[in-house]
This record gives structure tokens, sequence and C-alpha cells, in this order.
């Protein structure tokens, strides 16, 4: 099987564009799954589901639930709902994963937020399970810590709960001296993979990345610690870069399949 | 003691400052200790280091060297060279403390860069013991993976060798789900302790550093954890705001003194 096709084109790439437009430039280029985020769907599930179905796609994951670490019971609670509608619409559009961002310590301690990241996640365990979607907790570099996730490396992830799976993001985990051996240990929970790139200088923390190829993480290594776990499944180039943002036209998602080819 | 005795106060603080005016102003608001940087010291050691007598301070480290993750044996050269002569300096100016800075990849994979970091540190370590001279390994967080040091965690640094002393700069550990039990086992060997905040949301990453208590960092944890330990030598202001220094006077110190109190 060539590697393209488990290239999965996460919509947030192109955030600019409308998702209609996202699909079809999928299916022009031979893309065979999306990768799609919650408010980019608005009330339409329906009717996008159908589209992306219609071009012959699958959706890869979902993006995002999780968010858990409310410092309030109230909040938790509704926390905890927000994220079974997340669970159902990721299995209304046949997405096989929900990506779940732990979120920030709110002004709690970060041994009390992580403790209530895992209470979370337990409470919609069994949901997700009935729904037949995974839960992927995906650790963000810890530059995010203060303000997005208290979950910063694979080894938490890992650690969380033997029941969720784990996503593991090339720009998150790329730094830790200890990403190889938590890729291994990840074997069989492994529930999505992302690309992209960590460009010198990083021109900003929320909009740093940059194409596969323009920065320096062994993307090739990572890749292949991830396949030799067993995983096969779609790997998601997932971009936030206001360049591409701004100049993205119908031939990007040929570049990508380029640079996805030899650098990934 | 009060705490207050233990207060260094790094000179990048108030980058503008000449460093007869840092000197002036530790001494006049009573901080015992400064942390100096060698580009900020030119020719001047003798005079600098004789001004720094006379004012009754003491130096608490002398910021940088390392820097040994160079891709050619011509370069690796040249930064052991540059380390024994950041040595003789912090020696002539009666700094107990070299911190070393390990630097990026440059082109090489993480663990060849991370072999060649040891590689260096372990030529020079016997010229720093010779010149009683600890070489401090500072950590760096993360987001400085790509730019400046390939060492990242306190777990990294207290692996790299048995002979060189770690530094705790909480801005670059705090986020780590296992700082607590790293400091526990740099026990004997924390040769520094540094101090600002994480300020949300963080305004840059070079410059992102904040006042103690503008942040969300858990700074008096992770005082108690460092003295724990058995550390009770000097604990480093080193704030790397632009606002600071832009509107640095001579009231700073004392408002520095105030927080260090009230956060640390």
């Amino acid at each position: 099987m060539s590697l393209l096709q488990r290239l999965s084109f996460n919509q947030m790439t192109t955030d600019p564009w409308p998702i209609e437009r996202v699909i079809r430039n999928c299916s022009t280029s031979g893309i065979p799954y999306i990768g799609v985020w919650r408010h980019k769907l608005d009330g339409d599930t329906a009717k996008v589901s159908a589209m992306i179905r219609r071009e012959g796609l699958r959706v890869s994951s979902l993006c995002r639930g999780g968010w858990f670490s409310a410092p309030t019971a109230e909040e938790r609670r509704k926390r905890v709902a927000d994220n079974r509608l997340a669970i159902e619409k990721a299995a209304s559009l046949g997405a096989p994963v929900l990506v779940i961002v732990s979120g920030p310590a709110n002004g709690q301690t970060l041994d009390d937020a992580r403790a209530t990241v895992l209470d979370g996640l337990l409470e919609v365990l069994p949901d997700a399970e009935k729904a037949g979607v995974t839960l992927g907790i995906e650790p963000l570099h810890p530059m995010y810590a203060a303000e997005r996730s208290v979950v910063v490396t694979l080894k938490q992830a890992n650690d969380l709960a033997d029941q969720a799976g784990v996503v593991v993001d090339v720009f998150h985990v790329w730094w830790d001296p200890e990403v190889m051996q938590q890729i291994e240990r990840a074997r069989g929970r492994i529930a999505g993979f992302h690309v992209s790139d960590w460009p010198v200088p990083l021109p900003g923390i929320l909009m740093g990345r940059a194409m596969m190829g323009d920065g320096v993480i062994e993307l090739r290594k990572l890749r292949r610690a991830v396949d030799a776990t067993g995983y096969n499944g779609p790997i998601e180039v997932e971009i936030f870069n206001e360049e591409i943002w701004n100049t993205a036209d119908d031939g990007l998602l040929d570049r990508i399949q380029q640079r996805f080819l030899s650098h990934v």
C-alpha cells in the first residue's frame, strides 16, 4: 500500500476554506481521509457527512473533545455533557476517533488538574465504547501547558487510561527524550498520527507549524516507529500556518502529497 | 535566615542597564548575589570583579558555557576551547557555577546531538574541577529544543554526568509531570535555582517570562522541593521581559524583593 493511501488532510490546514472546498480538493487529489473539526460543522453534520461519503472519503478523526480540567463541579458536568455530544457527533460522522485535548490547569494546581482530566475521561469512556468511538488522548507540547493541556508528554497519555487511545502528533512530541520508547509502549493504542514540521526559528506559539520538510523534526524516524507498533491507519497532515492559510490554492493538496511522500 | 539573603539578581533582568548600575542597585537594596553574563563583561572582568567585591556582593553564577552540539569536529574543538575560557572567567569572578546550555541539534539528529553534548561536557569537566567551578547543566523548556538546547528535561540533566551539577529554572521545568521526583533525584547536585513566572497568555517565546506572581508556576512548591534536597544556595531572579527592560527604574529591585518574599 502506498503511503499516500494513508494520508488524511486535516481541515484546519486550510482554515479559511469552507468544508465543501476541502472535501472537493481531497477528492480531486485522491486523498482518502479528512480530519474534521467540530466548530466547522455548525448544524450541518448530516449534510457534511453525506458529502464526504459521496466523494468517497472517510473521516480519520473528529477534533475535539476533552477540556476536562474545569475548576468547579458544575463546569465539569458541562464538560462531560459536551464530550457526550462530541462522541455522538463523531459516531454520526463515521469518525473512528475523537481527539481529546485535556485542557489547562484553570487556576488549579497541575496535580489537581491532571486528576480532574482522568476523572472526566473515565466518566465518558463507557459512552465512547458504546458509540464505537475511540477517545484519542493527544498530549500537547509543553509550551501549551498553561493554556491548553496539562497532558504534555506521551508518557502521561499512555499512563492515563488503558481503555483510551493516544494520538501522536510529531509537533507536540518530537523533542521528548523518551518519545521512541513511549511510542513502542503505545503499541495497540495508537489512534492517530499527525504530521507537520517545526521551523527554525519558530514564528509563533499557536501558528508556528510548517510544511513537512521545512523544519527539524525527524519525521520518517517517528513514522517508522509508529508503524512498527502495527499502526497502519491514517496519517493526518495538520499544519497551523498563517502563510498557508493566506496563500492556499487548489494546488496545495498536491504539494502536500509530494512533501508527505518525500519526508514522512 | 531570611529568604531574601538568598536572592540573586540576574543581570539580564535589566539588560539595558550597564553592569555598574546593576551592582549599585543590588548593593542599595541589600541583595547579596548577582548573576553575571559573559557578554556583559567585555574585557573588564577584573574591574567588574573588584566592583562586585567592593560592594560586598557575591556572584551566584556565570552564564553561560556549553553549546557543545556542534556538527563538525573543528567546531566542537572550538566549543571546548570556549568552555575552558568560560571556566577561567567564572573562577576569576569568584563564580562557583558556570551555567551550561547544551545547544541545539544543528542539523544533527537529536540522538547524535545529545551524545555530542555529553562528549563535550566530559572533556571540560576536569578543567572545571581543577578551577573549583561547578558546571551547572540547565535543561531548557522543550520549546527551545530546536534553537538552543537538546537537553529539555531535568531527568536528562540528571542523567548526563554524575560529576556535573544541575540548574533548576522554574520557567523551563514547571510543566514536567516528573519535576518533583527529578528535583529529589538531583539531591546534592543542585547548583542553582532560578525563578520567574509563566504568564497567560505567553507574549512570546524568547521574551515571555513574567515577574513572580504574574503567572501560573507553582513557585513556592518548587522552591520547597529544591530546599528539601538540602540546597540552601542563591535563588536567581532571571526574567526576560521586554516591558521590564523598557521600564526598569531604581525601585525595580525593591519590588522584586517583595514579589520574591510573597511568591517564592
